[in-house]
């Protein structure tokens, strides 16, 4: 994916290579010329491209539609949560395996605490799961288009990784996917999909279980369906013990600066990804506010159906200007357009101090490319729309 | 090491192997023959032993002397800045980079900015060191006895652990260090050592810096030192680029619970270890609070002044209770006692309520065993004498 906006962990980019900063070829031990370095990085390492630091305006003014954030702020008894977390025990270490938030993060899938392990956001779940389960050279594989991080954090660990190109409606190529599925330890599947924001049936997920790997179920979205799901297919007899749910606090918790998410997965597998955690991996200030967010999940709820009343309004207006809209249940909508103009539309829309993302697939054949765009205020959907209309067509 | 203490990260018990829970065989699914599960983890992950989660009692009245907790507080500028960014854009993402804490951090140490990357804790700093520069079958070296941690990320990353056995009198065997340095892609050295407190002499390290690696210099207790040291070392011509300097917020700045560290390292190291991390590693309030410490050093070294003092109360008091006590640098002490019986006397204080961390390092040759206990306040050293009386000799 090559991605216009920059900003977020899906801007990894993958297809091109991007240089290092030039050296400074300090005390002349460090050089470009990797015959002359000292210090040598692991080749894997070397041959990834760096991080693109994301597009985040400081300054005021601009309407940011282009990360996914929840437009509304978490729940005010969240905000009191951290308060008194920070006047407590900050000087001593906090539950190094955050028990209460086990206990709260249970309650909502219907599961024993064993099932629940926090992270420092879903992505380092992700990670912990990447180190439980894969060795270098074995093979990962994850639906294109989607979340690239995966792709980032299998090169990381020296993983193949297999790409599962969608169908044009965004539908699994069943057969093809079961065939790229052999010898896959993990499967990563946003669910619902980003950048479509479609969400995969039932059957066709237990029908990607790996025979003798996991599916990694990524809900970050999953809060803001039309019929939320909370990991019924979890405890399914033919996926039990072979599917990892992940959830996040940072959209539909209104908590991305917090970095926190959790995984829920069978108590062999959470006592697996334990072993390689970081001992303290959630802080006490995360995993009081978590604690206290998860129990106010009438404020997430009240937020999550805002955002889907003004989704559809999002998807009337961008039809009504000529868009393919994808229906979608998440917290944004993958738009484009039949005269293709996404990245003009993009430029002209950050020149009006409106950001969205632009996203392109090379590897898709033909190259896939639209407009993700996140479901703001009522207001920032006006003054986006409002945007759009003096861009032209 | 096996660790009477069972708190902090340093109790991952690697001489014995700790069988995993009984197994629910949900479904019929998971089991502990291995050959009749259908999910498989990594080798390595399946024949680790899990962690052992900390000895941390909730309730109050305890002397708790085993983790090295700072006993007093973190500045009211601390609590203030906490308070300020949870009231802010919780709902965004933090700056991936946290440049703030890097401008704030690199002033300390006298660098530029691009010397420094923030981690969730030094622990994470210590992760992100292995995967940027270690594949699976390399060799990494420690100091053996120290932070055992070490050895733990080294078996997580499939890496080849050299444990580099100290002289009685805790100096390094340099020309035998030497020789197991070769290949070496990493060195990590505690300075102060932990549990001896003592802290490694300049021209030793430079002495270590491994040929075509890195030396990791754990500087988690550099801030207890009588002559703080910021890292000189790692700016001379011999270190440039072959040396990281790791600092943590947990100790001095007493914020065990908020899992703030960072690396300082040439920007050429930093931009490799930044492609590996996840990333937003950093939280808003973390970071936030993290910049408030580091602008307040006063606060940090008025601490660290009245443990030093407490230190030196407390190793007379040993000493005239006839332990021998390593000369401390850090904010522990390591006793040990003619007699040999340091289990005893750990239990002994437990039954009063006071936590020490009893220790034995079985591979050296012979057995270390001995106490390491965490400076404390002047009350808290009292109250711990108090119990050792009564334990008797």
């Amino acid at each position: 994916m090559v991605d216009g906006g920059r900003n977020g962990p899906e801007n990894r980019v993958l297809a091109s290579h991007t240089p290092a900063t030039p050296l400074l070829n300090y005390s002349g031990i460090m050089s470009h010329d990797p015959s002359a370095r000292r210090v040598q990085f692991r080749p894997s390492v070397d041959r990834m491209a760096g991080y693109v630091p994301g597009e985040q305006p400081q300054e005021d003014g601009w309407v940011k539609l282009n990360t996914n954030e929840n437009p509304y702020p978490p729940s005010p008894r969240v905000i009191e949560a951290i308060g008194r977390a920070a006047e407590g025990r900050l000087n001593f270490y906090p539950d190094p395996l955050g028990r209460e938030f086990c206990r709260v993060a249970a309650r909502l899938f219907d599961v024993d605490p064993e099932w629940i392990i926090p992270g420092n956001g879903s992505d380092e779940i992700l990670t912990i799961l990447l180190r439980t389960f894969v060795d270098p050279g074995q093979r990962i594989a994850y639906p294109y288009p989607s979340y690239v991080l995966y792709e980032t954090l299998g090169e990381i660990q020296g993983a193949e990784v297999e790409r599962i190109v969608l169908r044009d409606d965004w539908s699994w190529p069943m057969e093809e996917a079961r065939r790229q599925l052999q010898e896959c330890r993990l499967l990563f599947v946003p669910n619902p999909n980003s950048p479509s924001g479609n969400r995969f049936p039932d059957e066709d997920l237990l029908g990607l279980l790996p025979d003798r790997g996991v599916l990694v179920l990524d809900e970050a979205y999953g809060d803001f369906c039309d019929e939320p799901h909370g990991g019924q297919l979890l405890k399914s007899d033919s996926a039990a013990g072979r599917m990892v749910v992940t959830r996040t606090l940072s959209k539909s918790y209104s908590l991305a600066g917090l970095r926190l998410g959790f995984g829920v997965a069978h108590p062999d597998v959470v006592a697996a990804m334990r072993k390689v955690k970081d001992s303290y991996n959630c802080d006490t200030l995360s995993l009081a506010a978590g604690v206290a967010a998860l129990e106010d999940t009438d404020w997430m709820q009240a937020n999550a159906a805002r955002i889907r009343q003004t989704r559809q309004r999002l998807v009337e207006a961008l039809v009504s200007r000529g868009f393919d809209v994808v229906p979608s249940q998440a917290n944004f909508v993958w738009a484009t357009h039949p005269d293709g103009e996404h990245r003009r539309r993009f430029e002209a829309l950050k020149a009006q101090r409106v950001l969205v993302r632009y996203m392109v697939f090379p590897e898709c054949d033909p190259v896939r490319e639209g407009l993700r765009i996140t479901v703001g205020t009522d207001e920032q959907v006006d003054r986006f729309l409002e945007a759009l209309d003096h861009v032209g067509s």
